[in-house]
């Protein structure tokens, strides 16, 4: 019995492109002998499909598409991941399933029973929890087929005070009962750097408690904002990690069950670390989000600072240099070093760069407000004019010229509103919005590991906006080793701000930079969307009210 | 036996102005003899919560009030809405729990069952469902206290491919098993100008169905986006309204149950038209935003056209006219009348207003562009630069001068794209966004019914961005009667295109116009929140993917 794993990248709504990507990996699996591949959750739309649920014509889409593939499983069996439509009276809609295809026809079907519904997940927004667990026996194996959080009935949570267990049932007990050979799960379980190892002990306990292997299918590449690592993993019987593909890639590989269940080739490789997997989420991230808008090239605004430095590095890496174009917009305020630096980036990647002084269009405007103005000192509004004749620069050569402006903010500043609506806030995705500015400096080291890419000046000075004459960032915000690690305590982990203050932080600025983050939810409600990397993004998987008081 | 419906305006979070509210409506039904004082859904934290639920300190705050409250009902009861904590191993981690206080202790408490997790719900994603019911007597009456959904185990979507029936419990059926005498129900139900009646109706079902009388209190006010109608309504066992509350107003009245039991005393006003409340809810919508983030102003850039109009309108009567300033930004392409309108509106509603000409920054903008677009015609790119200059304009004076702006886009422009992102599209609060352009003229009509306050000049004239020259919207958008139409089929009904063609509208224009619509899923995700009023907004309750091709 051989079982082929196809970790595959798919295309929400793109039924004739997922279904070709599927035929051919069941053509390849048929040469190696294969019996049964098994490919993702939800994979016949993409996942997360979001509202496209809600109509009809998509759901009947769906089913036209598995029933050609269906077709295509001669001689091999393959499991999909798709929604079905619950056929009772009551209830939600549909089912999130997975279905054994052979032969022209779904022989066997499991519905997903735990739903996840926290964070970026809404799947109860969609689908009825399933209640009954069958094993099926496909060629004299017994296989417990689960769907992603299905086998997550226990999980530890970075909010302490979720439950460790957040279902009332367990579908994998049920299933053990009908003593099952092994279990495939098939999932779309988004990248968090900080969940890599958990998601693998969640399999390896399985595999021990069960004394069976598992299987399990993830998706890779990104979509808008969440990106799939792929990094499908087989653990033996033992819980030993017997194989695992490779991370943010597509990987079609076949194994023997018998060579899985005796875990005599175990074998592991060295997983790469977190900075470098960071590194390629959002390589991944930027790379799909064009591929699959169909746009071609993208435009940074280059400050000559960190921010725009690292964002620019990673573009041309998901892009190539000939896509990706620069726009310097120097001030009155800006350094020397600025252009400088911003340009010596800019040639060493070999992106072509254009220089716009922002100072006639700034003092149009000055000109045209001092009446308005008059007896009233100078503030943010002037800072906020220049941010915002930068982004009306940048949007102008991204209208002419059909490049999407990138958004370089990073989290530290989304978190606590150091930006400017519709001016640095401005973007159609925001590469490094998930990034704790102690992480960006990470990933320059990282881009710089074989040489220098990032000028070294852009990295040691001291962060500024250069929207008055010497503002340093530290002006207005404590250090960033300080702000970060009280951001991460409040956003990811969500302790209370006692509690933070209580573990060694500084009270005043405990208070003063959740009190920054809170007035700021409406300048993040209309952030563009952010390549997710952390457990606890800003976007859709932080949904706070705008005027509450709390 | 005396109830009273406290049908009040809650600010999430604000505990201590949600139980001040909470003790002066206790103490008002004491001095009339009330026994029991019944309040809306979650009105300890107010509703949405939304993600502070996922707190420990916000719950801990919930129970701390609670109990403040509870000490308050000494010789009344009160039934408040409220999260708690589920002490159970397994499960969502809170409950939605309606609370029965009296003499300084909780006596009874009864958990929502049923969750509305669809369109702005998302109630799974904090609460475990309840899945046992008892009826409750209190001073002789059999009470079946319900949360809302909980009476909504069947309902008309909609969208047809919803189930009537969209949950496998029904509490009511349970709670009738053990003969209560009254149906209590608090919830916290938003307005939509589509669903009056259905909810009236809902309710009516109930009573006749069970042959006992129906109490449903719904809070009222606007937290954010969400227009809460109150509406509160008691229902005699025959199914006729006995009395209903005021639309978007507080108030806290006391009937006997006999009265209301007897069904002698059967009455009701006339409810008022959808216009007049569209009108009502919109106001309503304003006037909280900035009452509850304490913004004490607003501008609007003011075109002359009708729907910154409108919104000046609007916002005039939520706010007074001394809180409200006007922007006039004319351009090269602005015709005469524009000016001349919009002044006429501004001095009709006693508003100041300013005039600049963007000529001078759209100038410094061509000039510094120019060498990037040598050989490259005019197209939108120079019609986007007009509308963001006047963004940076708008944004300067709400800077300097501590005044929100506030958006005037209507729902079919956000619909079909056509507005400018960090243009036209900027904003604090989008007024208009749930209106489709059709009933913008509706609402001009409705203003203007005792005498013309919106010029007629700006209701006649055909709708033009006036970014070219001679530009009309029916240049590239087709009549708007035509347009809302398809839009309300496809964005509120979720019709698919082919169902929409059968039904009469033209093959072409429907393609066109949903091919817009599904296009500009990127600009409205960056938009600002849109006060709510219709069935399906854009916003949190439409979800679609960004990189989809369907």
């Amino acid at each position: 019995m051989k079982i082929t794993v196809a970790q595959l990248n798919y295309h929400i709504g793109n039924f004739e492109r997922n279904k070709d990507h599927i035929c051919n990996a069941i053509r390849k699996a048929k040469t190696e002998g294969s019996d049964l591949i098994v490919f993702s959750e939800l994979c016949i739309p993409g996942y997360p499909p979001l509202d496209l649920l809600d109509r009809l014509d998509f759901i009947e889409k769906c089913n036209l598409t598995v029933n050609e593939i269906a077709n295509e499983c001669t001689g091999i069996a393959a499991i999909v991941g798709s929604p079905t439509l619950n056929r009772k009276p009551e209830g939600k809609k549909l089912f999130n399933s997975a279905l054994l295809l052979s032969e022209g026809k779904v022989i066997f079907s499991s519905n997903k029973a735990l739903l996840p519904t926290y964070d970026i997940f809404d799947e109860y927004r969609y689908f009825e929890p399933e209640n009954r667990f069958s094993v099926f026996s496909f060629r004299g194996l017994r296989l417990a087929i689960t769907i992603c959080e299905d086998l997550w009935d226990e999980q530890p949570f970075d909010n302490e005070f979720e439950k460790t267990r957040l279902y009332t049932v367990s579908p994998m007990e049920e299933l053990a009962r009908q003593n099952p050979d092994i279990i495939i799960n098939i999932s779309a379980s988004p990248f968090s750097y900080s969940k890599i190892e958990a998601k693998e002990n969640i399999f390896r306990a399985k595999a021990i408690k069960y004394n069976i292997p598992v299987i399990s299918v993830n998706q890779t590449g990104a979509n808008t904002e969440l990106i799939f690592d792929g990094a499908s993993i087989i653990v033996n019987k033992k819980g030993e990690i017997f194989n695992q593909l490779p991370f943010f890639e597509e990987a079609v590989e076949t194994y023997s069950f018998d060579d899985i269940n005796s875990g005599s080739a175990f074998r592991k490789d060295a997983r790469p670390g977190i900075v470098p997997l960071m590194h390629k989420a959002l390589v991944t991230g930027i790379r799909d989000y064009f591929a699959k808008t169909s746009f071609k090239s993208c435009i940074i605004g280059l400050s000559g600072g960190i921010d725009s430095a690292i964002c620019l590095c990673l573009a041309v890496e998901a892009m190539g240099n000939e896509n990706v174009r620069a726009l310097l917009m120097p001030s009155r305020y800006s350094s020397d070093h600025s252009v400088k630096d911003a340009v010596a980036l800019a040639n060493t990647l070999n992106v072509h760069y254009d220089i716009i002084n922002i100072e006639r269009p700034f003092t149009a405007f000055e000109g045209e407000l001092a009446p308005l103005f008059e007896g009233k000192n100078k503030d943010v509004t002037e800072e906020n004019i220049q941010a915002r004749i930068r982004a009306t620069l940048l949007m102008a050569v991204s209208n002419k010229y059909g490049c999407i402006l990138l958004n370089t903010s990073n989290k530290s500043e989304a978190a606590v509103g150091y930006g400017t609506l519709y001016g640095d806030m401005a973007g159609g995705l925001s590469v490094i919005g998930d990034v704790y500015k102690t992480d960006v400096y990470r990933l320059a080291d990282y881009i710089n590991r074989n040489g220098e890419i990032i000028p070294e000046n852009t990295i040691k000075k001291f962060p500024s906006a250069e929207l008055r004459p010497d503002q340093h960032d530290t002006d207005s915000l404590p250090d960033y080793n300080i702000l970060d690690s009280i951001l991460y305590q409040y956003i990811e982990l969500q302790k209370p701000a006692g509690r933070i203050v209580s573990e060694g932080s500084d009270m005043d600025t405990v208070f003063k930079v959740i009190k920054m983050i809170d007035f700021n939810e409406y300048k993040r409600y209309q952030a563009p969307p952010v390549l997710r990397i952390s457990s606890k993004a800003f976007g859709a998987g932080r949904r706070m009210p705008l005027v509450a008081r709390y």
